[in-house]
């Protein structure tokens, strides 16, 4: 993927964002800045951009796929927001600025993360016209799914549980999955739902990002070891200080690139023959597992 | 309402309930766990009844308001679990037992309130082949639109600022209209949505529910100075130690209850005329508003 071509998928999903972004109660706002503070303080839109693309590469329309994949960039920040908190991983920075607990408060920050979940299903009820109800629908499981017990937060559960113990590679593996795997396969799924993906195309797209978000992962991992603070913008060898599981602890550095390699060109694999024109699809697969930050 | 009538809805929604549970994922079971606990703490069940009893008014079917009834008590209990939490309101005790936080740790209490309203969204998704798609999203946009910040998010936020203020009586009644009113006319709307109300009927039962959001919500405030403990379930008298601005405080108790009776008056003349065979949600009205605890 060339750099403006991202960029310009990055101004798209920030302009949603503001349109989207509820109007806000003067009586409540605390919660409201909350929210807009951690959705703008410089992610960097992997989930949505990976909706748009999913969608365009199946020939579906930018303007019905907006909607959903800044939907689930709400909810990539509410789990954002809540996993920095003190009881959770208690971190203090994220993208190099403030975590929102530390910015705005713990019950501020608790409730900013309640209030994008909950407003990431008010904007994919709200779509329902660009899309028809059918879809819709399908697309409110997809992601609800993928978010709850059975997903992000049954990860986020094993994650925490894991921490200071010996863990075999399988659990890790296991726990990523649930973690940032299903959100990031719902991200996937949801794009080529709304284009009218057919059941073939529908599973390439499953495998494909599923490889993609253990890339993804893997590739985190790998920075929280070698990246320096002011690169990644979070406090660098935070998962060390836990005593996380992470693939470097568990396989090693060297082991977990070898295997970092292999999953991106699984993740390739899975598109060829099935996915035409799935070019913007493969350069995303090697932003994810090569990227800096 | 007959003892015996309500004691029959508990018992559909409690089986309800069970049979929505996402099965347990042992390596993540600390979250499951938190979440039943908390769902099975011996909740009143009041706004899936209020769902169920509105279905039913308007010639709905049980067993397709049954889901929708389910999710609206997941959400409710997800937000108990994290107005609980240390940084909100701080109780350590909720319907007579520790308090979720209290019984499984903070973060799973965080992650079981993320879990369940995910969940709830799921469960209504799962819905669409007994409502047919397009009453879905309607149900999924009233209850996101009424738990967020425009909703009982924001109510939240309003409540923890308001604490330790000095609050005109308008604002506390904005404040509950928030957060407990919103969810409990999304409760009502739902039920009627999905029997297929007519735009007169919507209406009678909305403004019905938010004077019996009110209601009820006056009546938790009475019952914070009036019950005891025992009987409450949840630490009495925790309103004055947050130094939350409540009915009493604001307007004395004995005016408190002057309002009481005619928010409740209310809430049955928006049905009169209105809504035919409406007795059950009558009654409905005199029990949130006369409850002992």
């Amino acid at each position: 993927m060339t750099a403006s071509y991202l960029h310009n998928h990055r101004l798209i999903i920030d302009q949603g964002l503001r349109e989207f972004f509820p109007t806000k109660d003067p009586k409540a706002i605390n919660v409201y800045e909350a929210m807009e503070y951690s959705l703008f303080s410089g992610g960097k839109r992997f989930r949505p951009i990976l909706t748009l693309i999913t969608a365009e590469t199946l020939g579906g329309k930018m303007d019905r796929a907006l909607p959903i994949a800044c939907a689930i960039e709400f909810i990539h920040t509410y789990s954002l927001i809540h996993d920095d908190l003190p009881a959770m991983d208690d971190d203090d920075l994220r993208r190099g600025k403030p975590s929102c607990h530390k910015k705005f408060g713990e019950s501020a920050a608790i409730l900013a993360g309640d209030g994008l979940m909950a407003e990431a299903f008010s904007l994919i009820s709200r779509s329902e016209t660009e899309l028809g109800p059918e879809v819709t629908v399908l697309i409110v499981k997809e992601i609800s799914d993928a978010i709850g017990v059975r997903g992000m937060v049954g990860g986020q559960m094993i994650d925490i549980e894991l921490a200071g113990r010996e863990t075999d590679h399988e659990a890790i593996i296991y726990m990523h999955s649930l973690k940032t795997g299903k959100l990031i396969v719902a991200a996937a799924r949801s794009g080529a739902i709304l284009a009218g993906a057919s059941n073939g195309e529908l599973k390439a797209i499953s495998d494909y990002a599923a490889d993609l978000g253990l890339a993804f992962q893997i590739r985190d991992d790998i920075l929280d070891v070698e990246g320096n603070t002011d690169e990644m913008g979070k406090t660098s060898g935070s998962d060390i200080r836990l005593k996380k599981s992470t693939f470097p602890v568990t396989v090693g550095l060297d082991e977990s690139k070898n295997q970092l390699s292999e999953v991106v060109s699984r993740a390739k694999a899975s598109l060829e023959g099935k996915i035409e024109d799935n070019a913007r699809l493969l350069e995303l697969a090697d932003l994810a597992a090569y990227r800096r930050s």
